[in-house]
């Protein structure tokens, strides 16, 4: 029989009654989640511990589908935990508590996925997972960090029950409609009528102008209550605010700039509530806070072990936590693969190979025959110089007797040493190593506190932060536990199995059984055998349907470091959807869900950012459980609902969005900042339109082209403020050449569009779009000031210079940069002087340099060209791949030296010269003033090495003979000046193509 | 162990969903209570079944007590159940229910307290009760027979748990703050604080502009969201108006009559959901319609018992009900006193002794001896005519055989009579009795259904309309059941004991043992012994604490009324609520508490209407339990703290008014209409000031008094805005009287202001207030025409009207009312026309006739006097007094002819003619002239019926000689017209006394 609604209900309070929680009720005001109950917003807030449990009605307007949508609505209801402080074992109590409600986790497919939450409204955040049943996402699982602006200690554990979701997957139901909810009527009988009206009335009915008025009156009555110190009022109008924006944004009413605003106002009056309410606490003496005491503080750690064997023997360290992301993974076995060889050789213990591996639930260093205790070690210890260390009968004086004395040695060991031509007693100190155990016992703890992660989170009252916590450690030297605590947790032997079989605790005898214990547990350890298992499996799976698995490294990457034991899960999918836009699709299978699609094995597969055949993918898609394929029919249907869902919600935006044309959706980017000073991407895109059109003849496109163009970049950002990439950001481009084929825009038109977030566009009228879009962004973004420093570049301006360069040079295409930086400037809405265009020019030079020295130059020969031209990347390109070959030749050796001899001489000189033939005195003058004539005549290219020295080599005889021969600094200035000026005639004929001065051996 | 408030939720839910309830969630906006929730509010219309059980936190600003009463906040947290259709038991499965969560009803005192629910901000009614644990409200239990204006079919059973006072009555707690919540937290840990900041907020600060905008926001939405057909978006927003509405009313920013324009449009917001909600159920042909059927078409009737013993034999018919009203109680044994007895006759069942008995759960009837069949009846059929019904040799026609068959006798049968004159046949047609069971069985529905209620109820598909469910009948004709089914139940021989000891089943083997058994069941079905038992007990407990029960008999009645067997407890109150005025003591006792309160012995108790002394109270209470003693102290306890909490939030109220003074009060009167064209109460007061400066020397006033008269008249509606009189209505005038002393007011104002609302008052200033209210009242809505017709007097005129002429004839004050009416007429914003004038006085004195009759003088009497003088009540009074004194003279056979005559043969005349004494010619004209002279001659005051007639006594002789000799009506017209002239004299001497022609023999 399936599992009712309500029974769901009941039996998590029972479950979270019974395990020492408070059950409260839902909040008696629309909130967008159970977060925004005073019963968590508040309570999490201070000192006092605080467990709770209750159902909230989340009502989210945008979710709305109008009843229609299998599990995506504008109310769903979430049952809500609170633990703080945190238990210790916080997962193992949730996923109790699933068993409790029916779900086993030997049947299904139960994830941690990462998840780092955010709440900028209520200015929170915390580190987490989303739960995943099935690839059905059921619960949200979040240590809180911060919340109102105000760091939480302790942190409190929330967990935010998705049920109809957990229903879904529990009844393995495609939909919840016809699900039971209690008493013999459906969910749908319930709710489903009201999901329409409410939709419809979020969507189409609500007054944009009243519902306005009510977010004034709600900011103004929470601004007076605050004023008179009444927290819980204050707090119910911020969520009114909170509810009625949330419905003026899904009426479409808010711009993004007005969209900041709301927020920012939305974001203090939420810190100002937190922190009164801290400070009421505070008055109160917080009265919950019954019970002190730390729990790190009541840990108890064994002696350190006394080795009965004192041979060499093996160790073992396995970092237990809780599931790592999938970067947070590979950035710790990087760190530990450096850190631990060099600790061992730092603490002097004599050791094996060391290997380091990882899951997402354990970072294992495995070391092998470490000695029983450190290397000895000697050391000299300088005394007092020896005339004062020994009297004349050669006895030890006083000094030496106590210097031996400080030292641990018997003054007949003092030794009589030379240094620095004296000679000085030396006293040569014995240090015996200690035990292995003793210094591991040290060293573990400092090992762990070393690892760093781009994000880290506290848990417990210890106040160490990690990427997820820490719940156990095995610190095994031969069968020996090396005893220490860290982090709230004590050393032990103990192990976890895998999450599937219920994580069981298994016994590490000594650390040789490790990886047979870990194998037979069925765990994984290897990442290269994981992915190499994956990759063997999809292929598989994919040949079974007579396709091809779109098998993208970076999430194979990913899905390795997810799971301990790869099973592979393949599903289908309604046919229908593949009528979906083929990225819509890909990406709804990969980013959304970690799934790998299938292709029809005939077709080649190009490359992926610019195939847009969706006759190609079928409608299979393959997921990696963790474990093995017991019921793993249960978690395939369980997968297929949920892919079925989100499809189904893909193209609840797309035909939303196909209701209007393209062109239709520009004049909502005017509530689009681009940049306060810059205006609106409307206002951008105005710009573009403008560059575009006086960039194109630069690039000598056709008639056709340029009308191309400047359709295309009049449509270029159009897409942004459709519904779908509002939702799939990712989209962007792809999305716009969609729809303007939808809306009848020609080919070409099209492609440009979706080539603009393309490192390289494939067409010309694709590169003009381009070209437009980041010099605009450039030049206009360097004029306000917001230059890229140091690691920050919060506008991708980096990118955007390489996204300039890059293309012209594949494109082979001359462009002169100084010309279109000048014509952005002019129509930029703010002053672009000469100083800042210069500087934007340096900033691309930078850019194009690193993009040719990538492209495997040298970094002299890149830099001589670059200094001396710069403004045209091909042309630049173009220089670069001749001086290399040239400065590869044999002979450069000869020629570079010429030419050095005549710039070195010259450079220091401030006034260039004219030349007098027949101030000429030498004959080698005159010889070599000819063989520049010649040079110079020979029809030199702008900016060519080759014919520069080509034209050259010639004259390097002459340029010998003419230094062997004759004085250039004579003491006669004429005749001084008259040879310095053909040297300078000659050094300039590297002007504009390179400065060879910065060439290595110049 | 102390019960949590967690486990009671957590309990209800479990029994309710085990009992095939729905469980749903709080609603997501903020609701007074859980009928707003569209889960009751919307699901109990149409006819589909609906189950359904929920927790409502109800939000009710203005029970908002900044968390210092026991058990009233702002906010309590409801239990609500939907039972659609009513299962036949909802009574015994809401008992059941308190079972579950630990109310075993041996340990307390469980009572079903009539209750009429309704809503009209939503248009809804229904009936049932307040269910009371040892004094305590812990359950609303109705039977909805409207909502949103639309009549219920079926009706929907409502059960509101409120789960705070059931939390306080479960642990005999005195408050719930202490009480635990769950987790170990209490109640006040997670609510305290809160509700001190949402009452400072609902009373204090709330924006009153801004949250008048929120209301004209929520219902332009409301409105736009049915223009669309969005029901439940627009039921929200009516629930928002609904908040605000109360908000507002809190802050004290609604007059009444702006409450009365708030409600309308509220009231018209709801019944156009409730209408568009059935509308589209309809649409939907009601999908949860699963299960078709009548729960009263399947009722299966035994067939009528053949009597095996035909002597006559006791007859016992019970009516079992669910707890009836006390006033129903009375009214239906009433009726069946009425009833019965006709009945039995009716039916021709020879019968002896009928008693009638109820109690609140069953009406008795019970017949001693009743014949096994109805009495036989023979009955004379009329025929054909004689003569045409035999023919000439005597045998009968084809008519006369015709006519025997048909009437079912022998032609030979026929018996010939005369009638009218002529001769007919006549058949004699025996009619059977039937037996008394068959007679029984169709006329004790009959009975049933005679019995009418001023309001009642249906509850099941049988559509009868009772007071309250009826649930069994025992009907037994000695030992056999009287088979029959009326309203849904089936008769038969079961009825049910105690409530309290779980309403057993108890067989009644025959008529005979019906009394025993239900007295030996505990309870005592004799209204009087009842009410004699509690007299008893509840002197003899007073008279423990040395005092003296205050008893009213109205309270007596009704307690008599509510109880099966009544058990005295005593209970104590904290005695600092003494210095709370007494009659808010005794009025909270009394009316909200069904207690009789306690004084001190050795004080005479005055007229409880005036007296104030407050110190003669003793801090105890007297509350009559149904059931024995039985962990009487357990009652007792829950009794004081519900005594305790219902006296601090009297206080609560006290406290607050008084920190203003009375005059203070006045300004708001501004907003609580009189009368739509008369103005508000303040101007209503304003008239009665000018008034009693105008009347007050009509009653011959001093200046002292008069200066107090207009401060008493300036103050006397203050305190219909004071907050303990909004609460309990009754104590107006009692509390302006005490709020009178407090603000410093003379001892003679505060008693003219609590004298105002006395049928008489006791001073002379309190009269002119009286009269000043009062003679407004009548003479402003008679001029709007709200005259009262039949039953209807909504504005209690004819109460005015007595309470202005009774207290002038007790006080004896002369007063003309015609004067009076007219300078109230003066003071009054409309006209009133001499018509109206008339028509007022005109029902003045219909009034004062009823007056006088009720003092019992004779109808004919107060006819007479009123006829002449009815202005003056005093007079009038007077002279009816001595009239009737009059007419019980031996001598008045004589007295009355006398003037009789004089009037009788004058009272067509339509000239008066003059009297010329030359003009008479006979001795005894002359001599009746000079007689009447001599009277005339009297002197008489105006009105004394005294003095007229001792001047009219001696004339009699002349008369009687002048009609003997004279002839009035002579031929010659001045003879006669000077005749008719004297005796129109004579008659008119009556004239501003009486009009003796009203006399009866007159």
């Amino acid at each position: 029989m399936p599992s009712s609604f309500q029974s769901l209900i009941l039996k998590l309070q029972d479950f979270w009654a019974a395990h020492g929680c408070l059950i409260a009720q839902p909040y008696y005001t629309q909130v967008g989640a159970g977060t925004m109950n005073p019963a968590t917003f508040l309570r999490v807030l201070g000192p006092e511990p605080w467990n709770v449990a209750y159902v909230e009605p989340s009502v989210r307007p945008d979710d709305g589908r109008y009843g229609e949508n299998p599990n995506r609505f504008q109310l769903h209801y979430q049952f809500q935990v609170i633990l703080k402080p945190d238990p210790g074992n916080p997962q193992e109590l949730y996923l109790d508590s699933l068993k409790a409600i029916g779900i086993d986790p030997r049947q299904h497919d139960i994830r941690f996925v990462e998840d780092n939450w955010e709440q900028p409204a209520i200015s929170a955040w915390g580190l987490g997972w989303e739960v995943w049943t099935d690839g059905q996402e059921i619960t949200q699982f979040t240590y809180f960090q911060q919340v109102g602006g105000a760091t939480l200690d302790p942190v409190s554990v929330e967990l935010t029950y998705g049920l109809e979701r957990i229903l879904i997957a529990l009844n393995n139901a495609k939909a919840i409609w016809d699900e039971p909810w209690g008493a013999g009527v459906q969910y749908g009988e319930v709710r489903r009528q009201e999901e329409f009206e409410h939709s419809k009335y979020y969507f189409e009915i609500a007054d944009v102008g009243r519902v306005r008025q009510m977010y004034d009156l709600y900011k103004a009555e929470a601004e007076a209550c605050l004023a008179n110190g009444l927290i819980l009022p204050a707090h119910d109008y911020v969520l009114k605010c909170s509810h009625v924006f949330n419905t003026l944004d899904t009426r479409g009413a808010i711009g993004v700039t007005e969209r900041q605003a709301f927020f920012g106002q939305m974001r203090e009056l939420a810190r100002r509530v937190a922190l009164a309410y801290l400070e009421q606490r505070k008055e109160l003496e917080y009265p919950l806070l019954k019970v002190a005491g730390s729990q790190v503080a009541s840990l108890q750690v064994q002696p350190i072990p006394r080795l009965s064997n004192l041979q060499p023997a093996n160790f073992v360290f396995e970092i237990g936590v809780e599931e790592l992301p999938a970067g947070d993974l590979d950035s710790a076995i990087v760190q530990l693969r450096e850190r631990a060889p060099a600790l061992f050789d730092e603490l002097r213990l004599v050791h094996g190979n060391i290997c380091i591996h990882g899951t997402t639930r354990r970072l294992v260093v495995f070391t092998e025959n470490i000695a029983p205790s450190q290397a000895d070690l000697e050391r000299a210890v300088k005394g007092p110089p020896a005339d004062k260390a020994f009297d004349k009968d050669g006895r030890p004086t006083q000094a030496a007797q106590g210097f031996a004395k400080k030292n641990g040695v018997a003054p007949s060991a003092l030794e009589v040493r030379e240094e620095n031509g004296g000679k000085y007693v030396f006293a040569v100190v014995k240090q015996k190593g200690r035990s292995t155990p003793e210094v591991l016992a040290k060293a573990l703890p400092k090992l762990v506190e070393s690892i760093k992660f781009e994000k880290s989170m506290r848990w417990n009252d210890s106040g160490v932060a990690f990427s997820r916590p820490i719940r156990w450690y095995v610190a095994l030297f031969d069968d020996q536990v090396i005893p220490f605590a860290y982090a709230g947790v004590v050393s032990g032997n103990v192990t976890r199995g895998l999450r599937p079989y219920d994580s069981p605790e298994i016994k590490i005898l000594s650390a040789d059984q490790y990886f047979g214990v870990i194998r037979e547990a069925g765990i994984v350890l290897d990442a290269e055998e994981r992915k190499a298992s994956i990759v063997e499996q999809v292929k598989q799976a994919a040949s079974l349907v007579g396709g091809e698995v779109l098998l993208d490294n970076t999430l194979l990457a990913e899905v390795t470091n997810l799971v301990e034991k790869p099973t592979v899960v393949m599903g289908e999918f309604n046919p229908e959807f593949l009528q979906l836009p083929r990225d819509v699709l890909i990406s709804v299978m990969k980013k959304q869900q970690r799934y790998f699609p299938v292709e029809r094995q005939t077709s080649k597969v190009a490359d992926s950012t610019s195939d847009v055949r969706p006759s190609t993918l079928l409608p299979y898609f393959i997921a990696i459980r963790n474990g093995d394929d017991l019921h793993v029919d249960l978690v395939r249907q369980g997968n297929e609902h949920v892919l079925n869902a989100r499809f189904a919600d893909a193209d609840f935006f797309v035909r939303e969005d196909l209701k209007h044309k393209l062109e239709d959706f520009r004049p909502r980017l005017g509530t689009l900042i681009f940049q306060k000073k810059l205006g609106s991407m409307l206002d951008k895109c105005n710009r573009m339109v403008k560059l575009a059109e006086t960039i194109a003849p630069m690039l000598g496109l056709t008639d056709a082209e340029r009308a191309n163009v400047k359709r295309a970049t009049y449509l270029s950002k159009a897409d942004l403020v459709t519904k779908i990439v509002v939702e799939m950001t990712s989209l962007q481009g792809v999305i716009g050449r969609e729809y303007a084929l939808r809306s009848g825009e020609s080919q070409a038109v099209a492609d440009a569009i979706g080539e603009q977030y393309y490192p390289v566009p494939k067409t010309r009228v694709g590169l003009v779009v381009i070209l437009a879009d980041r010099l605009d962004s450039l030049v206009g973004l360097f004029a306000v000031g917001l230059v890229p420093t140091g690691a920050k570049d919060p506008f991708g301006l980096r990118r955007a210079a390489i996204g300039v360069v890059q293309p012209l040079i594949e494109h082979g295409v001359d462009f002169d940069l100084a010309d279109a930086v000048q014509k952005s400037a002019k129509t930029q809405p703010i002053e672009v002087n000469n100083g800042v265009q210069k500087q934007i020019l340096g900033f691309l030079t930078g850019r194009l340099s690193v993009v040719l020295k990538d492209m495997g130059y040298k970094y002299d020969v890149v830099d001589a060209v670059l200094a001396a031209q710069a403004n045209n990347p091909v042309g630049a390109a173009r220089a670069v791949k001749q001086l290399q070959a040239w400065v590869e030749r044999e002979d450069w050796h000869e020629i570079l030296p010429g030419f050095a001899r005549c710039v070195r001489i010259t450079r220091d000189q401030e006034k260039t010269f004219g030349v007098l033939e027949k101030a000429f005195v030498e004959k080698e003058e005159r010889e070599l003033f000819a063989a520049f004539q010649k040079a110079e005549a020979t029809p030199r290219p702008e900016g060519s090495v080759d014919d520069f020295l080509n034209a050259f080599v010639p004259m390097i005889p002459s340029i010998n003979a003419f230094f062997d021969k004759v004085l250039v600094m004579a003491e006669e200035k004429t005749l001084r000046e008259n040879r310095l000026g053909l040297l300078q005639r000659i050094s300039s004929l590297s002007d504009g193509v390179a400065d060879l001065s910065k060439l290595e051996g110049f």
